[in-house]
């Protein structure tokens, strides 16, 4: 399928947009619909009209296809990649594994350090899932100081990173010089290291970002080898003091204009998100970006719905990714115990990724997609049934969950036990309930009315 | 002031709320005020319409006194105590100095092993937030089957534990015997312990809830010690597929009712709930049980908004929780990692906390309790002037946060490094931030119209 996608030419158009709305269902748009158990038809549509993405670089031959939209169940992505103060390619292969083996539904590789283009190159060869990038990150790797770079600089990498295969980039085509001196009144000002460096290169300059006056030759190159924009939202706020401010939303009105001027080139888009919001500004974060931005797929970051826990912002962000899932954003980056600490070893990457699992099928439950709470149901008949195995089997990390257990009942004869050590056998509430059950089987088939009335039912 | 309490007399109602009826601010509610930042009197007044409750027997002399209530901070219970199968009055202690030590803003002894008087006796000695029990545990100690208890057996079990001075008790007084058919539909039946072991009474003898039918002797135990009834919900939904059921809800109603009767009685009342629920219910739930138990605090145990994660409960449930402090829940029964697999440790309770005092905190945030993002805003600041030692000073987990820290970075020199490892020198967004800053200050300083428009502000 993806052999053949490459070979196909609509006139140096080859993105799935574009085939959607000429009508045509690929083999992308096919195999996402399976997974997604949704008519093909209906993924097509949604395509068309650009509220689904399919992040597939006609190149990345071995990816799997998915989407990304309030469709279609919500995604977790991972980030991944080293800095100049750590880890090489093995250590960011061992995170591609995990990332795969805990569910990462993307990956993104946001490498800084040395080596960029090789990680990448093997990262891509490697990862079924779509691979994505930070574009100015290598960019900034080539020039000495960040007003040395170039449009056309900037405009080569992100054509060799399409040439390798990238499916999806982040570039922070949003952030314009008239809205700098809207941070002035934040307490954590731009923190968004794409953000700021676009922000140091037009202060320097005292011109207009590059990559929003090129944004023409940018879609040009997206379109040729069916990259995803992923709007990057360089002002995003870095604490809850600076959340939904005007900064923020005068980028999210040029990304609004931005996503019209890539689907004007059949360029696939999805928009991100913040960052660090108060719990009851999320609904309205993630309705005003459907709004403004014509419901691209809003992909966020968390948001932390609290500053106070370095340490746990896994948790705290999870907090803010489930009620921005449950609020229709349709992808949600995963952040790690590392975060404001320092980079995240394959540990972290680990919690990570279970949190923001947890976020999103969370989130596919609350929006009642059709099957989510299947697993759940699953699970919680294996607890009642006292089957410890098959509650291990259906848990999200099973190692966890069987270690937890058998810390203090390790042995074999106690994975059907009908107990476990929290309450012991006498007061286990589940072991009783049967009983209950037992006496409800009794009652509804001895249901003679003047048996009833006698109340000689029960024993 | 407790000494104070303990002597006074009122013909036998010696409650806050007989006195906050009577127009009488306490030394408690007094207490209450100053930690809330509220006037004393309307504290008074909260606590006379049953909206606030001060658990605080007469006879608990360590008790610093607290407030729970929609109208104060929302609040974090730690549940301790052992298991037949584990656990003696030293871990029971340790897990107490941990309990407070990360934040217990109340805590509950559930033991079900054995010396259940000498632990919680010990605990009550060394506890300076109010201390819950469940006092079913202990009566069933003293029976073989839970058929034979009585209830002046629960009675007396009920006086013991008021004497010694637990601050509060939860009774499941609402299940009733017409409720039980109604649980015959659900997956997991009945899971509170309590719950279910009333539950096995009834169907043994066919006969209404004896904590329900003895309701006004229980109040009066209650009123004569200034014990506070947590109304447990006994019939609570054990997994996503039973929330917010007819069972739950007839039970709700109950409870309804049983908070008149207590008010009546001038004895102090809160409302537990769910449990397992999913996120979109969450707030129907809380507001369910404002209707029907006329604004009685609301005290929930998660809820866990997904059942696939045993091992990472106390994640699932801080998602729910954080929902439902938002919603209006005034007290959030922490949830450990060990949740359905195991009795906690004092590591498991110290995980359990984090997460629960981060729900709490943002539950305070999104309602916009006064002051409290002030903690978030102050640690936002030190991260931005690169304060490290700061940051970990102002962070929920200091230890963690600059373990983490360290763990790359771990030298003193790095304390006011302007980055860390996840993004490197180079790459640092609040380092280059404070350029645009510098940028936002020339702006401001130098804003002669004629000079703007030629664009030479800025070099």
């Amino acid at each position: 399928m993806r052999q053949d996608r490459m070979a196909s030419r609509n006139g140096g158009v080859r993105t799935q947009m574009h085939d959607a709305r000429a009508g045509r269902i690929t083999g992308e748009m096919e195999y996402v619909a399976a997974r997604e158990r949704l008519s093909p038809e209906f993924v097509r549509s949604e395509v068309a009209r650009g509220r689904m993405i399919i992040p597939a670089n006609v190149r990345h031959h071995s990816l799997e296809p998915m989407a990304i939209g309030i469709e279609s169940r919500c995604k977790v992505n991972a980030n991944i990649g080293n800095s100049a103060l750590g880890s090489g390619i093995e250590e960011e292969c061992e995170k591609l594994s995990w990332s795969l083996k805990w569910g990462a539904d993307t990956i993104m590789d946001l490498s800084t350090g040395g080596e960029i283009d090789r990680i990448r190159k093997t990262l891509i060869d490697r990862c079924p899932v779509p691979l994505g990038t930070v574009p100015i990150y290598q960019a900034m790797e080539r020039v000495e100081r960040v007003e040395d770079l170039t449009i056309d600089l900037l405009l080569e990498v992100i054509e060799a990173q399409a040439r390798q295969g990238v499916d999806y980039m982040t570039l922070h085509c949003g952030v314009l010089l008239e809205h700098l001196p809207l941070v002035a009144p934040r307490i954590t000002q731009i923190v968004s290291r794409g953000g700021s460096l676009m922000a140091q290169w037009m202060i320097h300059h005292h011109r207009q970002n590059p990559l929003y006056e090129a944004f023409d030759d940018i879609c040009r190159i997206c379109a040729a080898h069916d990259v995803t924009i992923s709007l990057g939202d360089g002002l995003r706020p870095g604490c809850l003091a600076d959340a939904t401010d005007e900064a923020q939303l005068a980028e999210l009105r040029t990304l609004g204009e931005l996503t019209e001027r890539a689907w004007a080139k059949d360029v696939q888009v999805m928009v991100e998100g913040p960052g660090h919001v108060p719990l009851d500004q999320i609904r309205r974060n993630v309705e005003l970006e459907q709004e403004i931005c014509h419901e691209a797929p809003f992909y966020v970051l968390g948001p932390l719905v609290t500053d106070i826990a370095p340490g746990y912002d896994h948790i705290t962000s999870a907090i803010g990714a489930t009620m921005a899932g449950y609020a229709g954003a349709a992808m949600l980056c995963y952040v790690t115990p590392k975060e404001h600490l320092g980079l995240p070893g394959p540990e972290d990457v680990k919690q990570g990724l279970i949190a923001y699992r947890i976020a999103a099928h969370a989130a596919d439950v609350a929006r009642g997609r059709p099957g989510a709470r299947d697993w759940d149901d699953e699970l919680s008949r294996a607890r009642y049934a006292f089957d410890w195995n098959r509650q291990f089997q259906l848990a999200l990390d099973p190692e966890t969950a069987r270690a937890y257990h058998d810390e203090t009942l390790p042995h074999e004869a106690h994975k059907n036990a009908e107990f476990c050590s929290m309450c012991g056998p006498k007061f286990c509430s589940m072991r009783i309930s049967q009983e209950v059950e037992a006496f409800n089987g009794r009652e509804a088939t001895s249901a003679a009315p003047e048996e009833e009335k006698a109340g000689t039912t029960v024993p």
